[in-house]
C-alpha cells in the first residue's frame, strides 16, 4: 500500500529562532501587528510502500532520525495520510 | 482573543523540487527504498489577535502573500487552532 507522509520539523521549543525573529519584526513593519512569536521550520511530504501503517510510520521515523532531522537542533512530527482504499 | 495559525508552504506542483529529489537519492543510498516522491516546503507557526477566526484567517492571508510566500514557486494552505477556551 502507498502512504503519504506529512512530517512537520520544528526548531527545538527551547531555541531561539533567528529566522522567526526576523519574520515576526518584518510583519510589524508592514503594519500587521495582530500577527508574532513566528517560528519557522520544515513541511516535508513523501510516499512510502508498506504493508501497514506502523510500518509505514517506522520506516519515516527511520528517515527522519537518519537524515532529515538534527536532534540537538530540531523535533519533528509524523502525520500519515492513509492510501485511498 | 488569540489564535494560533499553522501554514504550511510548498513548492508549486508543477516545479521539480531539487531539494526533494536530493533527499529521495539519499533515502535510497541508506536503504529506505520504500520512501520516495518527496516535496520540501516550510511549516510556519505563529500567534495572531483578532476577535474571530475569520479575521484571524484574513490576517495571516495577508501575511502570506505580503511577506511569507513567492505565488510564482509556492502555494501556501493554513490551519487556524482556535483559543483554548
Amino acid at each position: 500500500m502507498k502512504f503519504i507522509a506529512e512530517i512537520n520539523i520544528m526548531p527545538q521549543k527551547a531555541l531561539l529562532d533567528p529566522q522567526g525573529k526576523a519574520v515576526s519584526a518584518n510583519l510589524k513593519n508592514i503594519g500587521l501587528e495582530a500577527c508574532g512569536n513566528v517560528r519557522i521550520g520544515k513541511h516535508i511530504t513523501m510516499e512510502v510502500n508498506a504493508n501497514s501503517a506502523v510500518e509505514a510510520e517506522n520506516l519515516v521515523k527511520d528517515a527522519c532520525e537518519k537524515l532529515l532531522i538534527n536532534p540537538v537542533m530540531e523535533a519533528f512530527e509524523i502525520n500519515l495520510i492513509n492510501p485511498p482504499s
